[in-house]
């Protein structure tokens, strides 16, 4: 798995030759990463950075680290870790939406992080095991492999776009500008052109109020008739 | 609703004062950034080639657009005014359906706009008369309004992340490399640390093969028992 990415990407000494500082590998870095990260800021993680904070110039990273975008990935997957480390407790359904839980709660914190897990596929070894973790419990509750494949893809966009969505209020002037719009033109709603939408309004803007839990439930209910269909 | 930002965003002619052109609009802006896209790619689409497109200067622009952004957003909105004007049939679970396979379609076929669409709230006219579509919907079948409301919001987040995934594939070299390493990573995942990833793998790959159709059915399924449940 990743492992095999990792030692491709951790060369080692040569024979014969000692180096003069201890071997930088790829942990030490992603280490360095998220210590600057929880401290400053993903935007404060760039190669140069991370160079100086190990005492080494940035071209020494590269043996290990493809680019500032893989890096941000790798801090992620770093932080990700304590999803891993949970054991969340209850029958399947409930130890799936603990774990989403836990994972959006990573995201929601890091408002630039959640945007990079929605905008591209994340693949680091602690997400791995959060997708291997959540098809094991649905497998347990009783759900197909395709069904699971699918229902995982899709928990783990719920989760995602949600966190993303919370960082984005709080992270992005931008975004806050376009939802502070979008909370405009829904409050305004005219009822003769759009009934629902001014039927809704009050809970189209409601963002965290257990809708995260709501989404997490109506897709394990949604599978939950599937699988008696299937078993009938 | 939107009408009300346009007209803000049209300002009346002085008295007394012939243009020399035919008085430039938002709606014409929009247009020819909507033929500039179609025919050339949304990127191509900036404030000074539409300016040049519509023979005046990127400061006339200014006055209806605020900048390449709100004209990207625009673009896409024009773009969604097929899916207003479609009439789908059948049962409201198949309107559902029908309505989000239609926005998903005009998505896919424009990556860097379903990139856009996932990352940003959308604020149009047309996409306000989608939301207002499947709301009415939901309603028909009996969903209340809070649960409608988080429902249209988790099925448009499916639909849009299902095209922009596939629009993913196509459109960056980036985001496909980022896939193909993500294949790489589920196909060699070993069976003793990765159990379920293993056993999933072929599922976990596939993209398309009705997939946003079971993601839709899962949620609407979901839906189904709230109402069930809150008409007992």
């Amino acid at each position: 798995m990743l492992g095999a990415v990792e030692s491709r990407r951790q060369p080692k000494a040569r024979a014969g030759r000692r180096p003069a500082k201890p071997l930088l590998g790829r942990a030490e870095i992603v280490e360095a990463a998220a210590r600057v990260s929880e401290a400053e800021g993903i935007d404060r993680v760039t190669m140069r950075r991370i160079a100086a904070e190990l005492s080494t110039g940035a071209a020494s990273l590269y043996v290990y680290v493809r680019d500032t975008e893989d890096l941000h990935a790798a801090v992620l997957d770093h932080l990700l870790a304590g999803v891993r480390a949970s054991r969340p407790r209850g029958d399947w359904r409930a130890r799936v939406r603990a774990t989403l839980v836990r994972y959006a709660a990573v995201l929601v914190e890091r408002p630039a992080l959640a945007r990079m897990a929605l905008a591209a596929p994340l693949t680091g070894d602690n997400y791995l095991a959060l997708v291997d973790r959540l098809l094991g419990y649905l497998f347990e509750g009783g759900v197909g492999e395709r069904e699971a494949a699918w229902a995982v893809d899709l928990l783990l966009l719920v989760a995602t776009a949600s966190a993303a969505e919370h960082a984005t209020w709080r992270g992005s002037a931008r975004a806050g500008a376009e939802l502070a719009e979008l909370e405009r033109i829904v409050r305004g709603a005219d009822p003769r052109t759009h009934p629902n939408v001014a039927r809704a309004k009050d809970e189209l803007m409601t963002v965290g109020g257990g809708r995260l839990g709501w989404h997490i439930g109506t897709v394990l209910r949604g599978l939950d008739r599937d699988r008696r269909r299937r078993r009938k």
